[in-house]
């Protein structure tokens, strides 16, 4: 027996619910991502093995692999534990030397249990002895008990013949297993909006297909570079699947909406022009959805009304945007927790062609006839032009 | 001169970001909804002024005011503070009153202040000189000095000649001013969701028309009750806009969609229904956008691939999905906090004809296909036969 950590829970939240058949297969899901994500970081481990309402792997280095688990899509909390035979001397004697190994001295703390299966001890017995064991066994760190708030827990899962003693747990990422979903695809620039929009829908299962779009030469340099750097962080917590980004020329036909409609328009015949560019390669790659960082309000293309009278360039793909209704605070927050919030910058600072009075209120007839005078064969030839970057192998 | 309460200060977040112009018509926008809201929660005040970047309300009922307030859309945070003249002593002596009377004893403090204006003293030397006196006059509560995590704080913000002296802070609803958007369809039904995607969008400025489906003779009673006193929740955020709600009998073409499609695909020509119903109410009431409370992978019905099979429906108006990449528990939370969670119930309980093995991936054609056997004609009638609601009446 040993008190050494030898296992990670895996917990899962939304998967739990579903049917037995999705349920299976979600789960199938993540356990291929969780191998691959362990040997992908160099994690050792022997196993990842499902049960009921959880999985677990057991590995030497529970520590790292907890870390490394919690940013795996589906994963809703993991801890590191040690296991032990489902008896009550083996739980009492590693929840003591767990104890020992990480209460700290004169702070609250309680025992948590929680049991599934036959077994001659039940819930209340381990939260009872493991308690006065624990006070009797480290008197000299002056602990009291608090079951409400404590500072510190020792919990302990027992599941049929094993036991799982723990102390901390990890927040994960939620949401579903990548692969869930189909694929979708997700606009990107290097702003702060877009990244985070692309991840909370790669959160809910969906494989990304990254689209950036190069205004050259309407912006300056470094542009495209940011929003690979954004992609590229977002592509590590995908496992499992290729993914790719496109890379599209979207300066030809910005120079022809200049030219040929009124300039407080630009931004809204931009707009309307990335939509089909993006539904292009919805087409090839087969993908379900186009997923734009669009939050109501926060520019001026993006007014209720702006974006009704953007939306219908494309009516054969839904336009996913998952801020529409965050504040900018929220997406600022998700960004740092995501990573990518250091490369984010102004879009205004990639492309030199926003009017400084752009129209709010746009009328859907107004624009739709302004935009007769725009030549949309170019878009055929900017999406032939693209250059396709592989951000991951998928193996 | 009082030390007792007699402003609130109001702070907004991404409005103080916006251009001049806008800016100007959002705060003139929170100043209409401030003075409504605390009318109706018969809040006595004598004014609502605005300065640069912040909003005070002048009242001496300031706690009541600052928790009505904190719940308009717009107000990022609320304090109930004293007023007095921005001279150094006489910021000291309400600072030392407003410590007394709200300090508790054996636990840590700092001073916070912040200064805009000319003013003969510095934010430094009000910080310095009142610890300096908290700590001589009180010194019965053995208080002790934290600046990093201090346990309470006196916060005084000068300015100009006001000196405002505070000792909490109220988190407010944040978004944007309610009108600062335009309408949008809100579609709500007695589920958990839909009322807090509506919310979202609520929260970013828009004035909700809500639309509720009557599934008769294929539910049981109540849902529509349920569903609208969920709206009658989120009507109390609007002020001076009407906010009304249809419901619509979506019965006919129900029993039409069961008579005449594949019983997997009913949730399928279920929705788009209830998307072209919600666009007719859409032109009826010159609406931006159509709402839903859709969720990735949630449903069978909101597969990626299921969520493309549905949006097509209708082209000409944008559908928005706030919740498109929110996890369940994130959704839950919200609801807990916009008071609609007591309300939701299972949406399938709602209706009778949810097929065991639903279509989790249907295919944009067949569905196109098995639609021409639907009677569309049916759904004229259906919005002919709302029943209309005014939740609130605007004034």
């Amino acid at each position: 027996m040993s008190t050494q950590y030898s296992t990670v829970i895996v917990r899962f939240g939304e998967i739990g619910i579903k049917s037995h058949q999705t349920r299976k297969r979600m789960v199938g899901l993540l356990v291929r991502h969780i191998e691959a994500a362990l040997r992908e970081h160099r994690v050792p481990f022997s196993k990842v093995r499902r049960e009921f309402g959880r999985v677990f792997v057991e590995t030497s280095h529970a520590k790292d692999a907890a870390g490394v688990v919690s940013r795996i899509f589906g994963v809703v909390s993991t801890s590191p534990a040690a296991r032990v035979a489902s008896s009550l001397a083996e739980i009492l004697t590693a929840g003591v030397e767990l104890a020992r190994g990480h209460f700290e001295p004169r702070k609250t703390y309680a025992i948590r249990a929680r049991r599934f299966g036959e077994h001659d001890f039940s819930s209340q017995d381990i939260r009872e002895q493991l308690g006065s064991d624990v006070m009797t066994s480290l008197s000299n760190l002056e602990l009291s008990v608090d079951l409400d708030e404590p500072e510190q827990t020792i919990s302990v899962e027992v599941r049929e013949g094993n036991a799982y003693i723990f102390v901390e747990t990890v927040n994960g990422v939620g949401g579903m297993p990548t692969g869930s979903q189909g694929k979708v695809i997700c606009t990107i620039s290097s702003g702060l909006d877009s990244p985070v929009a692309a991840y909370k829908v790669m959160k809910r299962g969906c494989v990304p297909v990254f689209v950036n779009f190069d205004n050259l030469p309407h912006m300056e340099g470094e542009c495209n570079d940011i929003a690979v750097r954004q992609a590229e962080v977002l592509a590590q917590y995908i496992y499992n699947y290729e993914v790719k980004m496109y890379i599209i020329p979207h300066g030809p036909d910005l120079t022809n909406i200049i030219e040929n409609t009124p300039g407080k328009m630009t931004c809204l015949f931009c707009k309307r022009n990335m939509l089909r560019l993006a539904r292009e390669v919805a087409v090839i790659e087969d993908a379900d959805a186009i997923v734009t960082g669009e939050i109501i309000g926060e520019q001026a293309s993006q007014t209720s009304r702006n974006l009704r009278v953007i939306s219908d360039a494309i009516c054969d793909y839904p336009i996913l945007r998952p801020l529409v209704g965050d504040d900018k605070v929220d997406v600022e927050h998700l960004a740092r927790q995501i990573g990518t919030y250091r490369f984010a910058r102004e879009a205004t600072s990639c492309c030199s062609l926003p009017p400084r009075y752009p129209s709010v209120q746009a009328e859907p007839d107004r624009v739709k006839s302004a935009e007769e005078n725009i030549d949309l064969s170019l878009l055929q030839d900017e999406v032939a032009n693209a250059r396709v970057i592989i951000l991951r192998d998928g193996n």
